[in-house]
């Protein structure tokens, strides 16, 4: 299982790497959105390989199918499936993944759930190539959130030992990288994240980093306590993206280490409207919005494709070996997850929304 | 909605600070467990509040009354119900809190979801205290799992800037601290954690920290790709707990800063069996089991409950003023959440074996 | 599993016929909804037996304890939990169930699924008695929406051979059966209903017959295509009612015998509002309400529980034995289930309005 | 909301009847089924229009293109997508649906709910057409259970007025109908039936029906008691089936009729074995499985489309008319039901072995 997020929302995806292609279904978009078909595309060009030296040389010219649920151009209200069809697969580069699990992968625990059935082609159905529906789904998503006044943006916020660990709340800031392909604040900052991938790259190596997303407009209330939080709800949708390793909120990891009186987002009255005087929360708190806008850093391991040789298995001969994996591989999967970071955000906010629960 | 958790071992909860109880309903416990009360009611002790200085000094004695599920001290494999009932109450401590909502507290968002209508003594529905039934049924979890060879066990990994860093797989070291009421590999670090506490405690401020979770015995192949991953389903749960503002595996955020040749966790054949020599992944690829330790690691913020004056509002005035909270509040939450993450990882950990999808 | 309907009004029921008591948790009432508990009570009042010789001499003194979710009065919006002790519970008369199943009873299906650790008593958690924590959502239900206009009423349709067969979507004829106890149209009818009780019960013998449900004010436009239509909703709903063999809409069986000509519903403007002349589709078309009053109905087979002696097996010794059961039961069930098929009806509807999808 | 069925074998599925086409996701198949596509192209053929005079005079010739979820000629075990591109459309014998609907058809129901934008063109979404999925959905099911020892079948039980109403469980007997196109255990019973559609063609009307329909080897224990019974289940599954208006099980509402003595299934060890020495029941006590072949009784309304003048309105001008609909359709959509029946009775009870609950 796995197929299937949301509940009034509700994307399901399907495909392989190297199949025919890949695609979902989408149950509960509200009828009468105006769909804008190149907003799609450009998101999709986003997540893309092969568009700069810090991804992979792959190319994906990745056309979408619609194949039901708009009609004279609105949607329908009824379920929106589309599929996205496969192009340059060099399945030759793969082929060796049937036997010899790459470390770090899912080759050998999709082996082991799959009794040895599943494709392993490209990494088959675990294939980085399935967050491709998610993000189709996700630009859905942002048209019908920016109808309710709804932006949701993201930063990189480190790469390897770069960080750029500024926070602003400031939307005119946020606007400005919005359409960087390469979204950092400070632009040395940047630089010096690009060299840290390409270093990498040099090395035959790879390197993580942090995606930082934020979303403005998100109305106070929203959300539920308990096992249907926005946390819980966004990081179930988030640590679907391959490589996702830790999630949090406002200050994360690093409120763990303060004091109260420090983080504490208080309160005060603003022209008649209740607000919030910091955000070290991002915006949540009990699992329901406070008006403030939500945040969430997302920690990417290194790729595990890595052009180095690495100690693994052979498993029909049961042998151990040292083995070096071809193929072409992103040194660094943070700046195409940038837009698939976004499209899971806008999915589970609107979710949250449709919900009303 | 909130109330409900897992699809093969499903929790449904309910109950507030200072109504009449707490308690839930476990749908989905296999027939013929012979049920171990005291082990239960051991759990819900390290939960108790009252127990040391480093918690709050209210008394709760939690004594849990089955209502059903349960024949001849067998579970009957039908809903398994039980309830707290509440005793200790002083209400009058918080009912100023029905108008001042309290910083960084779900006061404020509670009261905009319910329009006014929840319960706002000690928090309500919102209050800590929830977290009891979710030791209830983690305790019953743990007792089906140790017939499938599982075991769920946790430490104090930070308090405040104390970190205890390193980590082991070594699962004596872990038996070692498993009934230690204040979980810490090495004793001075320990001494060092529970001063950050006192300290805190006596400049009437509260202190956060981090939990990090282990389960031992989980066979590979547990967990789904994608919306189903065992990662996305331990977040979605653990994030039910107040106060919790991250959660990541193995590494963490920090195997964001790596590269792919530090941190891939490579396999060999060991005594014919695929081991993986390292355990950076914390025991799950691509949302499913590795064979190695599950290892999560769960961020908790400082208290938001202090005694120090703090900025907030008036909401039937719609003023803003300055208020010191009074109230006997936990300066660290910390400590009594150690059975709590380890509750969830029993629970969500089991629901993963048990819906064997 | 199975113990929890709906998604935006969910129910959670437990408990046993002789065990502490039976109960249940309800998600997603409205906050604000000021609680009439005489109504409740009510309810509850008309499915206890011991209230007519057409029902088992039981005596059931229903009260509900209600442990979470009100304050002041009001519904809070987060979880309503509730209990209605055991009382009067002769065990003795049921203990040879544990050996020797009933005949057409869930006492076999039971003992398998749960291998032999459910609680037998009474029927353990299959006991009609479960029905009560329904009868208690239902009412509550019915409350909400009693505020958004929607009435759900029902009438026996039959007993055993005794049928009345007209159909009335008239209100005000069916307001008038509203509080009748054996709710029927016609007196002479609901005389000959009752001989065929007294008749069956007699002989030591039971007898089924047919419930007819009703919903006023249901706007058209609620409900799903496919899989979450109406009738499945409501169907899933119903067949939870021990007895319950079969589920129909509008004219039921009776359409398939009949031509389009005959039973398609024709549309007209009615001062301006779109309304159907005929209503053979009780309400529903493409699994969406089309404004016309809601019919439903429901086939309950006789009460399998009789006085006679019966072909059983004994488990233990593996021997066939004719067996003659004792104990208080039913000769129809019918009379009490009617407050039972008004509260699936009240709960289904209201959880479709809520979940808004 | 709607498209997605089952927990343990779960469908999703979108289309319109004159867009690009339809289809349908499955996620839960168990992998290493070796895929018979002739078995699936065969139960298509079943259900497609166009193949005699008792059914629509269109010719479907649906070819399943399948785009993902099989590899080497087995499942994955992951997601299964396939399509089904339409033809032979002629959209413009529709186009008036959209401001006229027609009677006792989706068409008024499908407007409201979705504001006028779901696609009219043939039904649309709401299109019988969309049951071609659920065939190969059901096909794909039915190999999986086939490898359990379960085999599904169907009979037509009446048109119109004419009945066979002798029920046998003597698989014999159903074996030998398994292969006809018009399944009916009596040939002059048969050849009544078809006289009674051409009858009703003739008239440009069009008849109603009842399809029973069958499981042998369904062991003891599978299902739920409650929410989750194998009646609630399946019954949610066959009222998505345009047309269905009750479902029943074992006798249906006859059962309602009779006495306790005459319709209790008592049981006996016949060869160590309990067994059920009639099957009243069709299968299921209390939610579960007894191990007698599952019955279960599906009434369908004659098909709203008719040849003759009707009443309805005119949605733009809101105003009356009388309106003769053309377009080619079938007299009795029974026929054509049938592996319909058979698809979602063998998905259904698939997904409750595999839930495992």
């Amino acid at each position: 299982m796995g197929a299937t997020l949301g509940q009034g929302y509700k994307l399901t995806i399907f495909g392989e790497s190297h199949g025919k292609g890949v695609g979902g279904v989408i149950d509960g978009i509200p009828p009468g959105i105006s769909l804008d078909m190149s907003a799609i595309s450009r998101e999709l060009m986003r997540r893309a390989p092969g568009n700069s030296p810090f991804t992979s040389a792959r190319q994906e010219t990745d056309g979408v199918d619609i194949l039901s649920g708009v009609y004279q151009g609105h949607t329908t209200g009824t379920p929106l499936a589309f599929v996205i069809l496969n192009k340059d697969m060099r399945s030759g580069d793969y082929e060796k993944s049937m036997d010899i699990p790459r470390p770090s992968h899912a080759d050998y625990t999709g082996f082991v759930k799959y009794k040895g059935f599943n494709d392993p082609r490209g990494g088959g159905h675990f294939s980085g190539r399935l967050t491709a529906p998610i993000v189709v789904a996700g630009a859905i998503a942002r048209q019908v959130l920016h109808g309710m006044g709804v932006r949701v943006l993201s930063r990189i916020a480190s790469i390897g030992n770069v960080e750029e660990s500024v926070f602003s709340s400031d939307r005119a800031q946020w606007d400005k990288i919005a359409d960087k392909a390469f979204p950092v604040f400070d632009d040395a900052k940047e630089h010096a994240m690009k060299a840290c991938i390409l270093d990498a790259r040099q090395s035959k190596d790879s390197v993580g980093g942090v995606i930082q997303g934020i979303a403005f407009g998100i109305k106070p209330g929203i959300g539920s306590p308990f096992f249907d939080t926005i946390e819980g709800e966004l990081s179930k949708g988030l640590f679907a993206i391959p490589g996702v390793k830790g999630v949090s909120f406002g200050d994360g990891f690093d409120i763990a280490k303060k004091r109260g009186s420090e983080v504490n987002d208080t309160m005060c009255f603003d022209q008649g409207v209740i607000t919030h005087m910091t955000n070290h929360n991002g915006g949540v708190l009990g699992g329901i919005s406070n008006g403030m806008p939500l945040v969430v850093n997302v920690a990417f391991k290194p790729t595990p494709s890595i052009g180095q040789p690495q100690q693994t298995v052979a498993l029909r001969s049961s042998e151990n070996l040292i083995h070096t994996f071809s193929g072409r591989h992103d040194p660094c999967i943070v700046p195409r997850a940038v837009p698939v970071v976004e499209s899971l955000l806008a999915m589970v906010l609107l979710d949250q929304v449709l919900r009303a629960d």
